[in-house]
């Protein structure tokens, strides 16, 4: 029989599970001192016994009446996805959604940091977007270790996407989140997240046709927590 | 005991399995004329039984050593998805996401059109951004049975949001696409999906952090036909 796991200590977390921790870890952010596995459930959209065995995997059980304490649980979580710690990241492609990416706070804010910026574009290289300086693509294996980074981030069109995964993966970045519309081939060692925007179309789709009534935003919040969000 | 349920019947889908069927629906798009449920769980990250129950349920179980015929499965799953059919959507807010976004063909490819751009910046009103005129906000409700919507995509900073999602409700749009970082109070019937681009930024750390083997992009497919993606 064992008891309470360590924060992080399952090695097998599905990435849905993961998703529903980053996801728990959201909603912490505007309740508090403490949350109620009912109140996580009812903002990601889950049930509560979803919430209380994904938070019992951490080793965190709540107490009943009392709930889970806000600060604690967070750090759980943080440690648990990895994001304990700060995360540099270049890159590739400098159009309109590089320069949406650079401009969203919420990046930083969570601890991910875009650092080098990367074109093969000869318009593009020298000039400056949000304080950093375009640099050609090619140069990006010298640069990688100057700039101390992890991550690479690709938004070039997706018929330059594979070679540019191949140059992260070259310079020895180990993962690579990727908005053009292609499933990338990495080596071993190297992860890539796709955000295939059209997939997001299709869920919304799907749910107005269904219109499921446990969608977490189809209902407004019981608790007036959420109502604080607006402000972020 | 039931046999075959036709395509469309389980009103219970679960979201996650919709972003399952989007995903075969994405690599059905790169091999046939038939696809085997081992190709489509080692694109989707999933594993063979979990194919065959989520297609199992469309009612299409495919051939035993043939696979699934792509193009009636392909069929189905738009179906399924709500996706048979184009949907129109109004956009609001037009930066740099936005313009991303308007550039972004795959979604036009997949059926979803931006018939309308509008702002609350009078700087903005009046210019015209991929072919057409960016409106004032506040013309919306009145546009919105002139341009035949349903859908609308917030790309707003966060603390407007939630003011043009009650626009968009009121305008009677009953799908929202919403990229800034809250979470949006919608009334009963009209659904919304956020995209948070800091989950998918924490599911590469947990990835990299884990490293896990089963990550889809992690391994080179044993099939020639993902490589035909890059020329998409």
């Amino acid at each position: 029989m064992r008891k309470k796991k360590p924060a992080g200590a399952d090695a097998k977390l599905s990435r849905a599970a993961a998703q529903r921790l980053s996801q728990y870890l959201r909603c912490l952010a505007v309740v508090g001192p403490t949350a109620s596995s009912a109140d996580l459930a009812r903002s990601v959209g889950v049930s509560d016994a979803q919430v209380r065995r994904d938070l019992g995997a951490l080793g965190h059980l709540g107490q009943r009446g009392v709930g889970y304490d806000v600060t604690a649980l967070a750090a759980a979580l943080r440690k648990t996805l990895g994001i304990d710690r700060p995360w540099r990241a270049v890159l590739a492609g400098v159009g309109n959604l590089a320069r949406a990416l650079l401009r969203y706070r919420g990046f930083r804010q969570h601890g991910f940091e875009i650092v080098g910026l990367f074109d093969a574009d000869p318009a593009k290289i020298g000039t400056t977007v949000d304080g950093l300086t375009v640099e050609p693509i090619g140069r990006l294996a010298a640069r990688a270790t100057d700039l101390r980074v992890e991550l690479g981030v690709i938004t070039v069109p997706a018929d330059a996407a594979q070679e540019v995964a191949d140059q992260f993966s070259a310079a020895g970045i180990v993962g690579i989140l990727n908005f053009a519309p292609v499933l990338l081939r990495t080596p071993a060692g190297v992860v890539a997240v796709t955000v295939d925007l059209t997939v997001q179309f299709e869920q919304l789709a799907f749910l107005v046709t269904r219109r499921e009534p446990t969608a977490p935003e189809l209902r407004p919040s019981a608790r007036g927590g959420l109502e604080g969000r607006r402000s972020r």
